[in-house]
């Protein structure tokens, strides 16, 4: 009997415990691409330091190859899985896959923060299905070693693909958890994943967002007055969208949310990416929620001029790790504004 | 024949050539207060660079005071002069000056950044007038040296105190001019404060703030699509207010203040102020401006929440500058949210 290929590209902290977790299953063939440690770890694979797996020196999965194109040479794969951040205005991550996805057959799988992930999958290969994991993991990768702190919990479900049946997308998300689950992880599925991803969203369109612009932890952000004066007011933007978009959010999510960091100072993911130079997952996270709002006719005073602001901290950002660049002398336009 | 009093207060870049300006005219007594660098400036004057007056080495006013309290005990001062940044949510200037204003006798002079500034001293002083000085020098105090790149050009005019008569305040203006105008500097009579803080503010409120907000300078802020986004319908919202208060600003002031940086890659003083860590002029650049609006009932969906994100930014600044502080453990807050 051949086993399933597995094919992940993102071997950060969560990617690499992800294909740890199904390597460890032995019910698939597991790939991984590996593009800046790729000398290193093929030579002495990674370190891991794991809550779920104990502490392995050296591990390695079944194939590693340092690129997307060189793991394509090699099979045909049933599923691709990408846990690179998502920053589509850098890299559009349907392109980084392109040479592994073979139409029809390979399921793509999206460990991935953000929202409305799959559109433009589905759009580009409107016959594959495309699954969505959200997961809750604590873990980094340091120089290829791996320190992971918190239990390795996915919940999978599946992007509606309004071109192929709704069975045989939950078989397949249900197919994806049986070679992922095991009895390290905590691997489930969740019918509703529009509900979850809007579920999110209360927190990373609105805390998540307004603490990058701003520079505050989430507890200042409180000391401040602002998450009253903006994050809240966004956030009953963010309910809104979801209910025209037929996802009734609970009554008491909002209070449920801004408790949720209760005595911690805590530093929200995008803000920790402006703290490193990183780019923001700006387009995943509030971007693709405005064009959904925007389909449904939603007024989001609020939320589109946060997504203006961190535009140009994101052109910043950008800048500084040279992903583009401006001439030396500044253009002088002719354009009239009024 | 006595002459006035004058007292400074705020001896930087702008503050020292203003004293400088008046000392050489010989028309008035020139007292200052000096608070970090007293002991160097007490013995040894300034070293002045400046295009207007030339080299100076150990220049001296009349008198120097550590203390406005001290400054107090040796004279009644014709005019109080604050050069000063205007902080008022960290230290309010007519409490700084308090001690040496003599009621109905005294007149304060703003030579200050910001908009509506008379307000509280009007309140605080009902029967004392209160002159403005716009000031377009360029001129920097880098520990006890001065260094001025720009003439001292200036604009005075009174902020209209409705105690007094109107030929009163104009009067005091034009004396004040007498004593500090000079063969040097270039010191004329503006008639319209309003208009003239206004037609700042169509750049302060909206191009300063966006930057200082995102990290970006005005030519990036163009580029990234945020200057057309945010900055120009706060421009807007800037122009409504005027105009509700009885100040029509000139029909292309959109397109002349968005070009007044063509080829230059600009920072304005709000973003150096944040990449110095110093607390921004928020509230005399933006927080007067909402309290008008406010009572004039015009609509500020834009300046608002540019106002309330930047209350966050400056809440860290005021924070790492040891201003305010935070428990070391985040307070749980039993308030309800919804």
């Amino acid at each position: 009997m051949t086993v399933p290929n597995i094919l992940l590209v993102g071997t950060g902290g969560v990617g690499t415990i992800v294909a740890l977790g199904l390597h460890y299953n032995k019910k698939a063939s597991i790939s991984v691409v590996v593009r800046s440690d790729y000398e290193k770890v093929k030579e002495t694979g990674w370190t891991i330091h794991s809550v779920d797996y104990g502490n392995i020196n050296g591990w390695k999965p079944d194939y590693i190859y340092p690129t997307v194109e060189e793991a394509a040479k090699n099979a045909i794969y049933d599923y691709v899985i990408i846990t690179t951040k998502n920053l589509p205005d850098v890299i559009k991550p349907e392109k980084v896959v392109a040479p592994a996805i073979t139409e029809k057959v390979t399921t793509i799988v999206l460990i991935q923060n953000g929202f409305d992930l799959g559109r433009s999958f589905i759009a580009k290969y409107p016959e594959n299905i495309c699954l969505s994991g959200v997961s809750h993991i604590g873990s980094h990768n340091n120089n290829g070693t791996i320190t992971q702190t918190q239990k390795d919990k996915c919940l999978i479900s599946y992007f509606k693909n309004p071109n192929l049946e709704i069975p045989s997308q939950e078989l397949k998300a249900k197919e994806f958890i049986d070679l992922y689950s095991n009895d390290k992880n905590d691997v489930t599925y969740f019918d509703d994943v529009k509900w979850y991803r809007y579920r999110k969203l209360v927190y990373n369109a609105t805390l998540n967002t307004v603490c990058a612009l701003t520079g505050v932890d989430t507890g200042r952000l409180q000391l401040a007055g602002t998450l009253n004066t903006v994050s809240i007011p966004a956030m009953k933007e963010v309910i809104s969208i979801a209910k025209a978009d037929g996802v009734e959010l609970p009554k008491d999510v909002i209070n449920t949310v801004v408790h949720s960091d209760d005595g911690d100072w805590f530093k929200p993911s995008m803000l920790v990416d402006v703290e490193k130079g990183n780019p923001i997952e700006l387009e995943v996270i509030l971007g693709n929620l405005l064009v959904v709002a925007k389909e449904l006719k939603v007024e989001t005073p609020i939320l589109s001029i946060l997504y203006e602001l961190l535009k140009a901290k994101q052109f910043k950002l950008k800048e500084d790790r040279g992903i583009i660049t401006v001439p030396k002398e500044r253009p002088i336009s002719d354009q009239i504004y009024n």
